[in-house]
């Protein structure tokens, strides 16, 4: 009942604050004898960690993965997975200042009024941090997924109101942005680093593409595949929306046009971003979300503290000027965790 | 694991087929002690039942209620409460023709990939009847959230590419669209009877607001508030994407800009939709959803069978030219299941 | 989180009351292609059905299964089973006059501070009746069982104070105690009836043998085999203790002699019961339960009303003088419900 | 779908392997705001660890619990509270030369047959030490409990064929098999120290008392409380049976006297242990487990290897000649466990 674990059949619980010890996760049902090494998880994990480039937060975190248990000389052994991200680079004295202030558009007010109480350093369990142990236990289920024939590839299409013109996946790990367009790439960057400069941050559109996945997969009526994805990607702290497909864009369509017809060789379109009642169709599945612009800016805003006193702030600290390049290796580890899940729970069905 | 049940604390589990015998829910977790009538329930699901107006389908289900456990001497008992409706405009015979071809836009293709096999008679378990179950539960529901000082408004905002210029939740009842916007609903009428006597259909968007929940509601992290609406949003059949509060103009924003500032008095501004960190904010929660134009439509496709042998189809049959009018209901109590679920959710943290 | 649902990958939610509409089940998971009819299942319920014999209740409800989704055309269709036993021989005036009072050994004292109101019509939610649902769901398990090759037998072995001296398992269903044993049917027989004449009841042990499970089936560490029979047997209103294997037999033993020791050509004990670890081993798995004694008896008892009054009581009505009997297919049903589920989510380890 | 979580509203993830990193737990529903300290949790796990005295394995481990998540500031946050104890007397060489033979009561061949692998270092996840990460997470739980004025004893009943005469809770905790009766106890650390010389184990029966519970507790029909003790007793490894108040006893009683009749003053009699329906009656709760031999003896059996040749096997090692004084604590966090959870649905329920 409580909110920290996602799926039925793949599993994950996840742990941890910020500046608490460290951050990880609990996977279960891990597919007996899948070859698990540390250093692909860390792989992932390096590409959600801070510190990467301009347009990312200098905080210093290694994120260094320990697996504490379930794998047994090189293979997972069906057993609980556990892998943990000591915390290093904790400056709790950085947040006494404004303990008792409500960051604006953090969720320092919410947390407070759920709980009764909150761990203020650093956003606490609220952090994006958190999402480390999502791409740790999203590296487990790709490594899975990539068994299976299925690819899934997220990029920035659009940041700072600009949008790649083009899509060249072999772009995306070429540039800081994670754009698939290199040009577009550029001129996000100069954009982005200018913002920051003046302290305001900003935001984008990721879009995600998976590859591979046979058409029946997802389970009617609520846990249905874009269900499921949409619950994955609205659990990330930035993100305020996603759309599959054509998306909102379909709403002044007529039926006749936005349904995708099928040959013999299969859908002449793609309207439906892969999924049809809920179950892939056997397409791509694609779909957007929006990405707000980080909270944590430097230019100064307006809030109230703990007791309701009005006072300006000015949160200073190491921040992501956008979030949009971190944020694609989650959306492709939160996918994995959705897809894996599914395919394990088509299995039970059958089985 | 299979997906036909939905929540934790106050939870749901639907049955059914277009076609079968009746289509119904059982909901586990309510209220011992809620006064309930099936009058009451009635109310909701004669306002998403086919048949009120030239905008919506001719099928003539009347979708009457039946309490079958759960209620005793007018109450709630605590003990799981069975709804069912059963199907009485049954015309299997007019499935038969193409119960073989995979419908444009439909599960027909999807679910016999899943499955292996699938009632072909009216989109079975597919079929937007389904949701009978939930608009039943979720009167359940929102009887409950009437208590807690909680109100749940849907209205239609775009369809047929017309807008509603400006809100007023006293019109939505008033024309067939369920639109907030008087002269708006006569366009959107008229555009859309024109697409119908084309054989052709549109989508729209539909707008929810939601009042009086306090702040504090969600569960982090996987069961955000915004997360959980948008499982509930995406799990509609008809349903292609999901924004929260400014949604996805957020993204151009500066975050400065879109932080929703405090003063002693509450927040200056709604851009976060009223959730920040997956809680709610004491703000109205608003989201939109995309929907697509409906599937059926009577202008000829192009499909195939399921032998792969390529066929035209048009789609006869009754049919909404605009689901809009008829999901506005459905979107209202399911956002009722998720608010429910979540409330009893937090009683038992705090418990 | 309510409890009214069993079981992950084959999942079932019963619901009714006695004395309401009905009573029933959702079934979810069910193997898409299973073929189904409602005479199958009817024969399960028919065994556990009332009035069956002298040493049953004789209260007349046919327990007629109608299945309203989930079938087409003779085969399941993975989508929710439901079934429904409507509610026919209710005669809740018979329970007016006790309505207030607490009859020892049922539920009516605790589900008023449970629910805080209750269904005093035939201990409602707590009848025995609502078993049916789990005969009705067991039944469909069974059918699929059958397939993996898997036989699950119970029977009366001991009731009244008289024990089975043999095991005979063509036996069982020759006499109206369910019992393994001709001779001891007989005695039981006669101590049963002459308890029932005197208005008093009495108990006995049920075993339950399963034979064909595969090694390895169950879900370390709290969904082992022996943990989920467990659950679902004391979930039984009449249970009151389980044993596996020797049982508490084993208590005095040493662990060399407890030991089910290997040769190669398997086991060469059972001490264990067929379960080791929690999984099964391939050896038959054998487990006894305790059933007391029926509750409702006719001799006079003192209790208290609502208002704690103390009062005599003296249940009259149509109940079971041993429900050893009736309880042997619920028994049945309840194990496969269990294994099912079980061996769904083993396909989905590996799958 | 996988085992290793446990609870609903309180929910607890185990994971950890014998001889791995270390074993341990995530909470999940721990109340915002308890006070939480390391101390309070180490207290239970000395109870539990090894090397206690002469009548437990010599394993040295010191079991230290360190808090990863989810306390600030000596409360519990709500967020997921993560405890570990890393592994420290690790001697995975002492396993090498029984790597490949399934030791007699071990889960040994039924984990091979399950995983297709198996961690064969001291049991791996099949091991005791598991239990370790319920013993913390029911320190949580207990702490609470108090605050509820529910109190959990459990002691060692019997061993090695010795019964104690009398119960008084105050002997438990001062001699080391942790039996209610100091002469019993004498006896039967005499007893359990001659077959510890032999080579030889022995089992017993733990009876547990839960007192202060309020009548009502429990989720009908599955989750009733007895169902749930009984599916956390038999998830420890070496339990074989449970029964509750009068148990198997009850079997030959007649209805009329094993029912608990009422008075103004309450019950008359607890032949029900406390529990009626699956609810708690406001009773002590009392049932008896059945606690098997210790599998790991000194003394030669014959066993397979995993190419099934026949060999002799002599367990050497560090091993409880009876598990009782050690299961004890373990006993008293899992019922911990199931209560704190039923409480907190009770909360969902009414909340």
């Amino acid at each position: 009942m409580p909110g920290s674990s996602f799926g039925e059949a793949f599993r994950v619980a996840t742990f941890g604050e910020s500046h608490g010890g460290g951050v990880g996760v609990i996977v279960e049902g891990v597919t007996p004898g899948l070859p698990l090494a540390e250093g692909e998880i860390q792989q992932q994990l390096d590409r959600r960690k801070p510190g990467q480039s301009a347009v990312t937060t200098s905080r210093a975190e290694q994120d260094e993965v320990h697996i504490l248990s379930g794998v047994f000389e090189g293979q997972a052994t069906g057993t609980p997975l556990m892998m943990v991200l000591y915390n290093k680079d904790m400056r709790p004295e950085a947040y006494r200042e404004i303990k008792d202030l409500f960051r604006p558009g953090h969720a320092d007010f919410t947390y407070l009024k759920k709980y009764g109480l909150r761990d203020h350093r650093g956003a606490g369990r609220a952090s994006g941090r958190e999402t480390a142990g999502r791409v740790a236990a999203g590296a487990v289920a790709m490594k899975q997924l990539d068994q299976r024939g299925v690819h899934i590839i997220a990029y920035t299409k659009r940041a700072a109101g600009i949008e790649c013109a083009a899509v060249d996946l072999d772009q995306i790990e070429k540039n800081p942005m994670r754009a698939a367009d290199a040009r577009a790439a550029e001129k996000m960057v100069e954009a982005v680093t200018a913002l920051a400069r003046q302290g305001e941050s900003t935001g984008g559109i990721v879009e995600c593409v998976v590859r591979g996945v046979a058409p029946g997969l997802g389970e009617p009526v609520f846990d249905k595949l874009d269900a499921r994805l949409a619950q994955g990607m609205l659990s990330l702290g930035a993100v305020k929306g996603i759309e599959f497909g054509t998306g909102f864009d379909c709403v002044d369509m007529g039926g006749s046009h936005h349904n995708d017809w099928m040959n013999k060789n299969g859908f002449l379109t793609n309207h439906a971003g892969g999924i049809l009642g809920g179950l892939s169709n056997g397409n791509d599945i694609v779909f957007r979300i929006a990405v707000k612009p980080t909270s944590s800016v430097s230019v100064p805003q307006e809030t109230v503290d703990i007791h309701n006193n009005e006072t300006p702030i000015v949160t200073e600290g190491r921040h992501d000027p956008c979030i949009c390049p971190r944020i694609v290796p989650v959306v492709e580890g939160m996918t994995a965790l959705v897809l894996e899940d599914l395919y394990k729970r088509q299995a039970a069905l059958h089985g």
